[in-house]
């Protein structure tokens, strides 16, 4: 069943009324590039083009669609964006782009531009990220694998170096909770995870260049995080997932605070 | 305190040490494009360009950044894709495009093409949702306005609606629980239930196609819709938060049936 039907009127077919105003829409202007990439999304959202295909070469692709080469480059290039294809090189029988699947960029991306729009808030950004990650943690107090928290112990381990950058700090942070996301085994957590926090990544390593204390304030998130480890390998959830509240909205306080401190400029 | 200085060997400024091989990272090779792309996110970053700010026109971006048009048409296309810019059109003085701010669309063409090729699974993508629905109708239980309750009562009004056809009762569906998000006030959340729930809307159409009831699994839908309103305005958002995640998973597992039975083509 359809929901369709090609009479004049309101009309039944298999219990379902169909209303005729539903068979037009308004006509849309679609640009060139834009019926190039819709005709590359069909062909993805089919499955007819799979992770790893190889796309025909801007000419090729140009002379198939009848379209000039600049409106597939244009159509190449939102494409390239959004981490579903990943750039060709060169004109040879080896040239032409490659379908991949790395939607972290676009999203981190994104979410960086439109929290500078003001389109959401830092502070929203934090909440979700609590959710998130309060569920991360009482998944993998269930179901992680030695492996996964050995490597968190590690990245915990390095974090508690002085020596290292605020920067490289951060980094490791990001890793830390990021990992701690793919430890409970769901793909899309892992990469909303990693986009959330690019997305604030820069606001941190600022934050950390005001604060006055930033390597007391350094060791104090290590060993929250070393704290949240123990709670994650000992199964206990609700523990973790209160202990990793308490860590993220509280390093967001101290964010919101230096901020309020901070010279205006 | 930046964390960089311009010493041999690793060296101490105000108690944090540099790394010396921190100062390079590998050249990477950027195209024209990136870099017009980069110069307008960064004015964005600063806050130099705002939401509603209009753009200079093509020609005038080509000539200040002296750069060839295409170079800048494939920058704006990648913007535009993004929700960053919205298309401006002809060339005389009011053309070129505006800052806007709307990143629903790109976050769901995003999550829907990733999800085609694999990147994540359905699964994942209703395990995200139940926690993001379970988090939005506790907190709507306990700050949801009378006017966003009579809102969402409205719609489940409509969907009970026999004569609606299945891409109606889905888009209604889909207004429903994004509602229940933006219900609880925060806007990235009501953004991503948005992405989330357009990047499964075709399969979630496909599937009521395929039921042999559809009519009578639409009514138990609204019903437990009706149950989780009932649930927020009593304030009871534990109970609000175990029927959202039963309705969700329930429908999952009866797409996961159908989809288990459907004629393989």
């Amino acid at each position: 069943m359809t929901g369709r039907c090609h009479h004049k009127g309101d009309c039944w077919k298999e219990g379902v009324a169909v209303a005729h105003d539903d068979l037009f829409r308004p006509v849309q202007r679609q640009r060139i590039y834009e019926q190039v990439l819709a005709q590359i999304e069909e062909q993805i959202l089919q499955g007819r083009l799979r992770s790893g295909d190889r796309l025909p070469g801007e000419r090729q692709l140009a002379e198939s669609l009848q379209v000039s080469r600049p409106a597939v480059r244009e159509a190449l290039r939102v494409l390239e964006a959004m981490g579903i294809v990943s750039a060709g090189t060169g004109s040879g029988p080896g040239a032409g782009s490659h379908i991949t699947g790395n939607g972290t960029p676009v999203l981190s991306t994104v979410l960086r531009l439109h929290l500078a729009l003001s389109s959401f808030s830092q502070r929203e950004v934090m909440e979700v990220r609590v959710q998130l990650e309060r569920w991360a943690v009482r998944e993998a107090a269930r179901s992680a694998r030695a492996e996964q928290m050995s490597g968190l112990r590690t990245l915990v381990d390095r974090m508690r170096d002085r020596q290292i950058s605020h920067a490289e700090f951060n980094e490791l942070d990001t890793g830390f909770h990021v990992g701690l996301a793919e430890a409970c085994g769901n793909a899309l957590l892992g990469l909303l995870m990693q986009a959330l926090r690019d997305a604030v990544h820069q606001e941190m390593t600022l934050t950390f260049q005001r604060l006055t204390e930033p390597l007391a304030t350094r060791d104090e998130l290590v060993s929250q995080h070393a704290g949240i480890l123990d709670a994650v390998e000992r199964g206990d959830g609700d523990r973790a997932a209160d202990l990793v509240e308490q860590h993220v909205v509280g390093f967001y306080e101290s964010l919101e605070r230096s901020r309020a401190q901070a010279p205006t400029t």
